[in-house]
C-alpha cells in the first residue's frame, strides 16, 4: 500500500557529495564500471549546469503531485529530489513555487521522469531541473505515493541517500557506500584522459593511444582500396 | 470534402487577447479549470518568448502546405496561425518566407503539429514558433484542406477566434467567450501565488501553505523511521 | 562479414564542398529536387552552426565504438564523420577525446544516429555534432563494423565522399557527382527567394507570388462566410 | 470546468447506423472524402470484427475512470463508447465488469485512446474494443470529466451521436447528418471496386484501370533500362 | 562492476506461486494495492496464456546475451526468467534453443524488456514469452551482467524470488513475502467482482453498484439537456 | 529528380530464392554474418507465414501511392514489393485491390515502411504483408518516386533483385550475389542448431554446449551465495 514516508534515511556526507560534483556525469559513469546512468529520455531544461546531491526519492500517482509536497518536508541542505510517477505521465508536476520552497531549504535540483512547468522562471531563478517532459498541465492532489523508499527511474534503481550527479549529458546515480571510491576513480580517470587528450592534440589517434590495433586485427579487420572494393561489390 | 475557407470568423477583441498575454501558459491553464492545453509534443523553437493572438485554424494534407498559403490571406493583425496535417507528418511546412509574409501582416506566431524549417532565421527575425518537429523537408502544393473551421491539434479542439497563448511551457487555448473571465481568474491566481511565494521564501512548505496535512492523514500516510522500515522490508 | 575499411574512397573536391556551405540545408534540399535529407530525429547539439564536408561513413555494433577509432585514421581535412549502429542504440559513442582527435585532423563535425556525450565540452570546443540522442553511457570495444562503404542513416543512403551539409534545420546529403550542379541550383534558388522575400515584405502573399489561385480554384476551394458555414454545420 | 453530462444528445437513427456497418472502415473513409479517420495508434484487441454505433463521448482525468461509470447511464442500444483522457495515459481504464454492464445495455463496443484490461475476457465475451494500449493498471475514482460533448480523439473531433465504424483497419467517424449520404457513396465505391477487382484478377494493372499513364508521363516519369541507369549512377 | 551471480536467492514456495496463478494480472495488481505492474510496453507473443513463477533476474549488456546463458544454470523448476539490458536494445536476445533448454529445466516463461526471435517456434513449443520487441537480430557474447540481483524492468524493481504473474494483460510482480496475503486478497476481490458481475448482468450500473453518486455530486457534476448545453456553447 | 523506373534490374534466379525460403529469418541473418535485417518496427500482419522473393524496390511520396501502381508493371513471378516513403508516413498505401493485382502476377508479398489497409481481406486472401503501420487512411495520386533503384528501408539498404525473406520474426535482405552461399551457410547453421537442440533437450546448458565457461571466467564473473551478497549490499 502506498503512503510510506521514511523520515531519516541515511545520506551521503556532503563533503563526499561535493567531491563528486567536480566530475562530469560521463566520467563518473565510467569510473563506477559503467553503471547507474538514467536513460537518455531525462534531459536538462538548462545548459552548462552541473549539480550533485543526496537523493530524496518520491513516487507520485499519475496526475497527482501530493507526494512532492510531502517530500519537501523531508528535504535538507544538499538534497536533490528524484520523482517518478507510478505510471507514465507527462503532466507538469513541478513549477516555480515548489522550486522556491526547495531552494529556500538548500535543495540543489530536481530529477523527474515526468513533466515540469514554469521552465523560463526555473532557468531564471537558477533552480536546476532534469525531466522527461515540459508541460504546463497542472496536477491534482489527494493520492498517496512513497517518499524515501527505493524507486525505479528511467531504467535504474535509486535508493534514498544515493548521490545524484547531473549535467548536460544526463543523470548518474552513485550508491552511497561507494561515493568516496567513485570520486577517487573519477579523479584517476580524468588524469588519464588528460594525458590522452595531450596525445590526441599532438595528432596521435585512438588506435594507438588505446593500443587497439592487435584487437582489431585479431577480430579480422580488412583494409581494402576503393578499386578493389568496388570490383568486389559489383560482382 | 476539404477545401472550405471561412472568411470572417468571429475573433476575440485584441484588448482581451493582450490582457491574457500578461500571464504564463501554466497560470492560464489553471485559471480556466485546467483545460485547453495542447499536448507536450508541441515545443517552442526559441526561449523566453510569450505571445497571445487569435487562432486562424488550418488543416493541411500530409506533405502539402497549400492551405498555409491560402490561410495567410485570411490573417490579420494579432492572429496566430494554428496548423495541423490530416495525418501525422514531420515535414517542414513553414519557413522564413511565409514568416516574412505573416509578420508583414501583423501575425504574432505559428503553432503547428508538424515540422518547420529555417529555424535559425526564424529565431533571428523574431517570428515565434511552436512545433512538433524541425525539418528542412519541403512540401508540395496542390492538395486542399480547410481554413477557419474547428480542428483537433495535439489532443485539443481549437476554434477560429479562440485565444492562443504560448510560452516556454507550451500552448494553451482560451475559448473566445471566456477570454475576459480567464484573464480575471489568471490575475487572481497570480496574486494568490505571489502571497504563497512569499511564504515559501520565508521557509514555509506546501503541506502548510495549502493546508494539506488533514488530507494526507485521512488518505493514510504513514511516517516511519528508517530502521523500522528496513526491518519491515527485509522480512 | 563486417570489418571492411575502404582506405581511399573518392572525395568531393573541397572547393566544391565549401561552395555548398554557403547555403542552408533547406535550400540545398530544394535545389536537388527534395532528396537526400536525413530524418528529423537527427538534431544539432548546438545552435547557429553550419558545416559542410566529405562523408566518411562508419557502421558500429550496438554499444561498441571500436570502428569510430578505426575511422579516425581514414579521416582528413574537410571530412565529416557519419556514424550509424547496425541496430538502434542511444548510447554515448562519442565524446570530447574523439572530438579533440578529429579536430586535430581537420574534421569538421559528426553526424550520428545514436548518442553522444560531453556535449557541454563539445559546444565549448566548437566541434559540431548532429545526433539522435545525448547520453553519457559509454560503449565497449571489440566488435567490428565497416568504414567507407555505403550506409543507411536516418532513412537515407550515404556514400563515402558525398557532401554532408548540416545546420539548425538538420542534415542533407549531396551526391558527390552532383555537388557543382547543386551549388548552382542553390544559388539560383536563393536569388529567387530573395526576390520573393522583397514582395512578401511589401505585403504580397504566396497565393499571388506563387500564382496559386488557378490551382486552388481548380481543386475546388470554396470561400464561405461564417454565417453560411455555421448554418451548414448545424444542420 | 469539467463535470458536464449532456443527457440527450441527438443520435443517428439505428437503421442509418446499421447501413454503414455493411462497409469497411477504408471504404467509408474514402466515401466521405478521406476524412474522419482516427490515428493509427488506435488498434483492435480482436480480429475479424466490425461494429457500427452511435458515439457516446467521454473525457476522463489521467488515471481516473469515474466518468466511464457516469457515461454508462447515458448509453443505450446501439451506442459505442468513445473515451479520451485529458492528458496521455496508458492505464487500464476499462475491463470485463464495465463491458458486462455495457453489453447488458446493448452497447456495441469501446474506442479509447488509453489502456484496457481483461482483454482475454473481453475477447471471449465478444465485446469489441479498439484502444491505444493494453494495461492491467487500475484507475482511481473521484475526478470529473465530461460526457457527450465534442472531444478530440487520436487527431479527430468526435461529436456525440456521430456514427463510429471500426474494424481491423481502425476507426472512422461519420458525422451524424451525413450518414445516409456516406452509406450511399460507400455502396457506389464498393461496386466500383468490385468492377476494378474483376479487371485486376484478369491481369490488368492500376496504371490502366485508373488511367494513370497520362498523369505520370506529364509528371515526367522516365523508364530506363538497368545498363543505362548503372552507367549514369556510376558517373 | 557487473559480473555477479547470486547462486541461491530465496524463492517463493511453489504452492504459493501456483495459488497466484489462479488469478489474472489485473486482479492481483488490484489486490496488492495497485503496485508491481510492469509498463505496457511489455506484451505477450501469444494469446490466452497465463503463467506464474519465481523471478530469476538478469541484466545483459546491449547486444550481448552472455548472461542469459549464465542464468540458465541458476534456474530451476517453476522459475521465470526476467531480463533487462543495461541500455535500451531491441535485438533478439532469446530464441528457440534457449527456450528448449529452459523448458527442459521446468522454467515457465520469459519476461524481457528487449527483443526475442523464433517467435513462431516459441508459440508452437508452448514456451510463454512477454517482451518489448520481436527481432531476429542476433546478439554477441562476451560482456558480463548480473544474475539474481534486484533489477529495474519496465518501470518496476524486481527482486529474485519475487513471484512473476503474466497473462494477456501484461506482467505483475508480487513480492515474495506477500505472496500468501496477495493470493487471499485476490480471492476476495474475485468473489466481490463475481457479485458485482451478477448485478451488472441484471442491468445495474457502476454508479449504483459502487455507490458513486454522492461522490460525483459532491465533485460538482452537472446534468444538462442538449438544448441547454447547445445554447451555452454557442454564446 | 525522382521519377526513374529501372525496367529490367537483375534478379536472383528463383531456384536460389526458393532455397532460401527453407530457412527462418533468424537463421539467414546469422548465416550471413548478422547483416541485412530490417528494423523491428516492420511487423507481419499475419502469423505463421514465411515468404522469399526478389525485391522490387519503390520509393513513394508521403501520402501518395502513385509509384506502387507504376511498380506493379515491373513485377513478375516470384517478386516481393519493398516500399518506403521519402518521409515517415503511416497512411494506408496498399489494400486488397493492389494485392489482387500483384497476386495475379505471382508476386509473393509486400514489405512497406508505412501503413496498409484492408488487412482482414489481405489475411483472408493469403497475401503476405510486413508493414510498420495499419491504417485505413487512403493516399493521393500524382507524385513521383523511383522504382528499382537502391533504397533505404528500416535502417538497411535494399537493392532491386536482392532476396527478401520474411517470417514472424521480421524481414532479412540477402544480396543477390550471395544467395547460394547464404543458403549453404543457413543449412549448415540449421544442422548445427539441430545437434545443439538435442543436447539442450538432454539437459545440457549453453555454458557447456557453447563452451562459454572460460570466456566468462576470464571476463571476471563472480559466483556468490545470497548471504554473502546480502551482507555486501547492506554495507
Amino acid at each position: 500500500m502506498p503512503g510510506v514516508v521514511v523520515t531519516d534515511p541515511p545520506r551521503t556526507p556532503l563533503d563526499q557529495v561535493d567531491a563528486l560534483a567536480a566530475f562530469g556525469v560521463a566520467t563518473i559513469h565510467e569510473a563506477q564500471g559503467r553503471t547507474g546512468l538514467l536513460g537518455s529520455s531525462i534531459t536538462p531544461i538548462q545548459q552548462n549546469v552541473r549539480v550533485a546531491g543526496n537523493a530524496v526519492t518520491v513516487t507520485v500517482a499519475p496526475g497527482d503531485n501530493t507526494m512532492i509536497g510531502v517530500a519537501v518536508e523531508q528535504c535538507q541542505e544538499g538534497d536533490i529530489l528524484v520523482v517518478v510517477p507510478t505510471s507514465p505521465c507527462d503532466m507538469g508536476y513541478f513549477g516555480d513555487l515548489l522550486a522556491t520552497s526547495l531552494k529556500a531549504r538548500g535543495v540543489r535540483g530536481l530529477v523527474i521522469e515526468a513533466g515540469v512547468r514554469d521552465v523560463a522562471d526555473l532557468r531564471e531563478m537558477g533552480f536546476a531541473v532534469w525531466s522527461s517532459h515540459v508541460s504546463a498541465e497542472g496536477t491534482r492532489k489527494g493520492a498517496l505515493g512513497d517518499v524515501n523508499v527505493p524507486i525505479s527511474v528511467a531504467g535504474r534503481i535509486v535508493e534514498p541517500g544515493d548521490v545524484v550527479v547531473a549535467d548536460d549529458d544526463g543523470v548518474v546515480i552513485v550508491p552511497r557506500a561507494q561515493a568516496p571510491a567513485v570520486a577517487r576513480a573519477s579523479r584517476e580517470r580524468e588524469e588519464k584522459e588528460e594525458r590522452a587528450r595531450a596525445r590526441y592534440l599532438a595528432g596521435e589517434i585512438a588506435l594507438d593511444v588505446n593500443d587497439m590495433r592487435p584487437m582489431i586485427e585479431k577480430a579480422g579487420i580488412r583494409y581494402v582500396d576503393y578499386q578493389a572494393w568496388k570490383e568486389e561489390a559489383d560482382k
